[in-house]
């Protein structure tokens, strides 16, 4: 019955995931690899985790250059007032993009503590 | 001294801050705000956080998706099986790109948590 719903896309989808997709003949529940609707879905989210990293790395390139300048100039690792600041705007933008504001406050907190531990070895390294 | 190093484009920074800024009148910590070097690297923080904040957005929309379909095809909305292929294949680009593999695979468990709670609210709205 899935497999009624298989349109174009899916089926161009589904041709890549069978070069690649692993056999999970293993487990007890339902073979998804075959499954084309979801095979789309996958390819996109895998996109998109590709195109997070690197904008991932390439914050931490700039957070560890601010890391390292806040070590010499001796300002402290954490910034509480610019933490709020980031925290307003990024959930306004979370708002407009329709995603959770909650979650995007919670993301920003995730990527700041690790932010704040890379701050805090610069300045250790530098003392 | 720290402005002896503030050149042209943390002067374009610093006049955008200067939009923008809040006081810290408050703090005792030394006022960031004037810190042309940092408004700079504050400002690319800033134009990288949005793009984050907009592939978020649409991760979720599609596995919002993702749980609907799961819901409907009586799918289990967790994947070990796909989340550990995903692990590997985002520990490679981390590394690609000079991002700590170990964050790489943090972050998508943070995302991931937030996945399948997602699509487990999806299957008891739908049951």
């Amino acid at each position: 019955m899935r497999f009624t719903l298989a349109l174009g896309k899916g089926a161009i989808a589904a041709s890549f995931m069978s070069m690649t997709s692993e056999s999970s003949l293993h487990s007890e529940q339902p073979s998804e690899d075959d499954d084309r609707i979801l095979a789309g879905y996958r390819l996109s989210i895998d996109n998109i985790d590709a195109a997070l990293i690197h904008m991932l790395a390439e914050r931490f390139r700039i957070t560890q250059a601010v890391g390292q300048y806040k070590a010499t100039a001796s300002l402290p690792p954490a910034d509480p007032d610019r933490e709020q600041r980031q925290i307003g705007r990024l959930r306004k933008l979370a708002e407009e993009a329709h995603l959770d504001p909650e979650f995007s406050e919670k993301f920003l907190r995730f990527i700041i503590d690790e932010v704040i531990r890379h701050h805090e070895q610069a300045r250790d390294d530098a003392s």
